[in-house]
């Protein structure tokens, strides 16, 4: 019925190698490998198995014992569930106006979670108390929402880090007025090989009440888990999760990848690595004039602004995508698999197409 | 950190075989292979992909040119997403008792897809025109939600399947009522294999208007999609399906497992196979005088009543379900990966079981 | 602009007098009055006012001590407003096939509440113990909806009264499954004149936990309330009502009709008067043999059946609505202002409708 | 059961004047004339009656042919309700900061009509063409909720008037962008009276697709109204209303409000006189120092700054808001119930409270 050598191609996809995303990568093997191990036999589908067991026992693992999580399949909805599952209809979500919840979840929170997202004054992606103190207003009046959460992304969107300081200041002041702490840690594992600190001494020690954690971006097919770490949070999250469409069947698969990411390190081996490219490819660009990083790099990305024609003439050879159009600022991202040979390949296109 | 050898145990699982559901089953070899050569280089995610691509001229291959097929992760989200982007707020959704929209997917047509549910009578799980019509009433009348779509399940949550005649009876129906016709067909590969016709003749040629297309019970590790016939519905589903929490961001590993499932016809070899199961198992069981088939047996699945300590011995042998607990009725699916040993085995064990 | 003549007849209605519902007839004198008596001065609104205050009072001498009343627009908003209030996404509501919130709230329930609606079997409206008991099922299975209220309505939507015996059985049940108890009382004043009970004896002694108190079909110009009497329920209604678009501005209107009608027993005198209205009309019936009354009357309703060509003939002369369009069932409905008059020259033209 | 005498004082209100705002004004005793003529005989109720019909006639007169009005209870709901029948689900609303929408309704659009509001930079509460340019972005970015309308409020929560030029840029504007323009009119009358224009001069005339007509705080007891003035718009507009809480069944009080207020031009003598109320209050503030206004006064609404302890010391003496309590700014809002005695008195307390 097809052309079994043209959909070859079409199918198996180019070689090409970019920096458009990290979820434009590859599944890491082991995870595959993990996935393959998998594929024996029958077992009960949506989680009764053995493998989600043994998962619920590394998320313990990591985040101590009071942990309870539940894979979902992707990022927007551990996010949303989140906040489904911890607010109710007349409460708000304090976010960064850059936060992937306010501008890339195309309203979902507000349709799916029935919450208003206020934005708070950001610094690279990073909120502060005083700029959450400064949204935290009319508590009380039955005419304006009221705030129930503060959610930050760590690393941010914009691929910065908030320390251990930062985010005690930030647990304390939403502990202070009543408000839960959310992180949305799509790229979690890069965060916290940024800080070489554990990933529970980003979370449950600062006092983190519910974690959007991400595997997708660090080498999975597409697994993500929304985190509980506060016990009095989450009752009734597996109906919760049913009824907004994140209950796999074959949920030992979603297993199998978060099981692969959090046994022997893997999370931490690809976010050190994504990360070391990163940085790697920003070091060649500071020896390059038309080139100007624009965010600190502290993770495994690089934004930088670059002339118009040059952005042109790298787009004819690597995904990427500019992040703003108006004054010609770009992201370049690294994930687990590009190699120092990409970047330095890369590099030297970017001088290239920089130069006079 | 971990045992490795423990975990090794722990998350391979079992390889104990039962009858529990076609989702307990695994991937289909053919399936993982094409995940694993879809595993290379860099591409775009959210489907922006060749491989994707070359899925949308699977789909219009099996199903006509003007099919527009969206993939996504899970048979509740394709029902829901699909309800969601035909209906407006006030309009309702005619269905059997027993369909999986209104038993089993805890209420998400209602809260997330924001339509009422009306039920109508069925027989053994399939709707007919009268049966519709005597639930459709108060048109026009602003105090009563307005029937907009009649959802079928084909094969139905009993195995039944709705012939060709049968379905053009109710689009006949549904188009007099100015109803859209959904078919739920999470399982639509088995009644194509039992009726031996292409699946376009159940779906196109009889005038459905949007398909739920099931794939994960059919083999694969998770992977649905919402395939919208009627060119008229659909705009902006892009943005229903990114809102609703089922846009993969490495969709080419979706679309693989698709891709491979409409490729050289694995889907129909792999229901025929299970249907041909569900057969052999009916054909042993009529040879038991304790065990009755309570539902015609046209797909993968065997609905049988037997004395209520048969089921609890069977039960410690094998994984399934009890359907009706008060009249011991059992449900026994077959699956891709169900093999003649197995079907022979457990209807020995069942033999063994009612022997008095 | 306008010509007053035409205007004035257009406006002032015609004085023709009918049965068609309650919500047909006038607003009660003492009623208008009290808003009049209201309209000086400035005050706040939203309920800030003393007015308001004295309502929350005259509620709890009703329904004692810890009765929260909050004055709602509308019925079908103090009913989905009352569910919206006491469950979360994924419970459901149990009511009979001819509750109006399953029949005469274009979804509203679902598509506001959020909640899937269980229909349990229920004789000329009355849900039973058992019937409730029949439709719980499968508590605790993440795949589908967990029954969370009973409601039923007092008065029924066929006229019909719970005794005190039957609101204790079904209490009694609730209790034991762990449900909450809601009243649809749009016509709970003719069930509690019917009784010739205090409010409180069909509420708060039989242990009801949230109630739609009704006004509008008794005599007001449009206020109904939500009534909380579960002490831990209801926190956070303010925001709840304000975003289900309840919170009234001039509050202090809806509030003298609540208190008029509470005040002096104005309640209970008009529905004793529409209840005995209703009486007498069936009294007047029982004389034809060609007319059958189809339902116990017990409020303020009769539900006949009479040959088809005598409806036709009398619909003529009277509004009223066909209930059974098939039967030749119609429902004449009495309120407060119906006359004996009224009743007597009805009956009359019923009589000259089915003469040979 | 109650004291008559105290419940006397209670109910009957304290005949405190302020500058709270202009719902916390009376009924205009030609208002409630036209309730009491409503108030006869026996009549269907959902608006299917004459008075109903007139109404539509009277928003004809002002509105042009094709307008089509749809009474509802509360301002709110008037703007909720507008958003929810022209925009989908993943559709966003431009807005100010301070729309009444976005501060005011306790998330209602976000929760109810399922709406992201994008907020654009206005000056004195006005947005203009290049503030809503600058939030429209991503169009076509499946990411991203898609643009559909611009709310403007005339006159502003600030009291400000667009002028018909200003309304015909923006909808210019909007019409070049594919947008839907929505006019929260809650004070329209203020805005035509300050104009000196007829509505439709703002409305119909500079292609206003939808609007929140507002009567409620112009001396109605509670009725506002949706009126499409866009013939593509508002198709099963009388379902929404009905589920969305907003249907009210004694319609004829709600059109009898409405009907008075459009007749003889009540709304306009209304608002001039309100309006003239508040140029009078400023231009007696104009004479004291220690006041500033400190928004141009264009309707019935003063905002003024002033010192601490004035403000402290007039709260004991009138009812009024303060607006922003870092600076000291109070709104003081006049209505159609000022009387030109009630703003000497009141500039008078300000004068003794500012005096050293």
């Amino acid at each position: 019925m097809t052309d079994a050598a043209t959909t070859g191609a079409a199918t198996t996809g180019a070689a090409r190698r970019g920096f458009a995303s990290d979820n434009a990568s590859a599944i890491h093997p082991e995870v595959l490998a993990a996935i393959d191990a998998a594929n024996r036999g029958h077992v009960y589908g949506y989680g009764h198995d053995r493998l989600t067991e043994a998962l619920a026992e590394r998320f313990r693992e990591q985040f101590g014992e009071q942990a309870r999580a539940y894979p979902v399949w992707s990022g927007t909805a551990a996010n949303v569930l989140s906040l489904r599952a911890v607010c109710r209809p007349w409460e708000a979500v304090i976010c960064a106006p850059e936060a992937h919840m306010n501008v890339d979840e195309c309203g979902a929170p507000e349709a799916i979670a029935g919450v208003k997202l206020l934005t708070a004054a950001a610094e690279h992606g990073k909120l502060s108390p005083d700029s959450v103190e400064a949204v935290i207003e009319r508590v009380g009046d039955e005419h304006a929402v009221q705030p129930r959460v503060v959610s930050i992304s760590q690393c941010t969107e914009l691929g910065t880090v908030y320390t251990v300081e930062e985010l005690e200041a930030l647990a304390q002041c939403a502990q202070a007025r009543d408000l839960l702490l959310h992180v949305d840690g799509a790229r979690l594992a890069n965060a916290a090989a940024s800080l070489t600190l554990p990933l529970r001494s980003l979370i449950t020690d600062v006092g983190v009440d519910v974690l959007s954690f991400g595997g997708t971006k660090n080498g999975l097919l597409g697994a993500e888990a929304v985190v509980f770490l506060n016990p009095r949070l989450g009752d009734g999250f597996e109906y919760l999760r049913k009824q907004s469409l994140q209950l796999a069947s074959k949920m030992r698969f979603l297993a199998a990848q978060l099981h692969a990411l959090l046994e022997d390190e893997l999370w931490l081996r690809s976010a050190t690595h994504s990360n070391a490219m990163a940085a790697l490819l920003a070091a060649r660009l500071r020896e390059l004039d038309a080139v100007t990083t624009t965010r600190p790099v502290e993770t495994n990305v690089v934004f930088a602004e670059l002339p118009f024609d040059a952005i042109s003439e790298l787009q004819r050879q690597y995904d990427f995508y500019v992040w703003n159009e108006r004054v010609g600022e770009v992201r370049w991202m690294c994930s687990w698999d590009t190699t120092e040979a990409d970047v330095a390949q890369f590099a030297g296109a970017v001088k290239a197409a920089v130069a006079p």
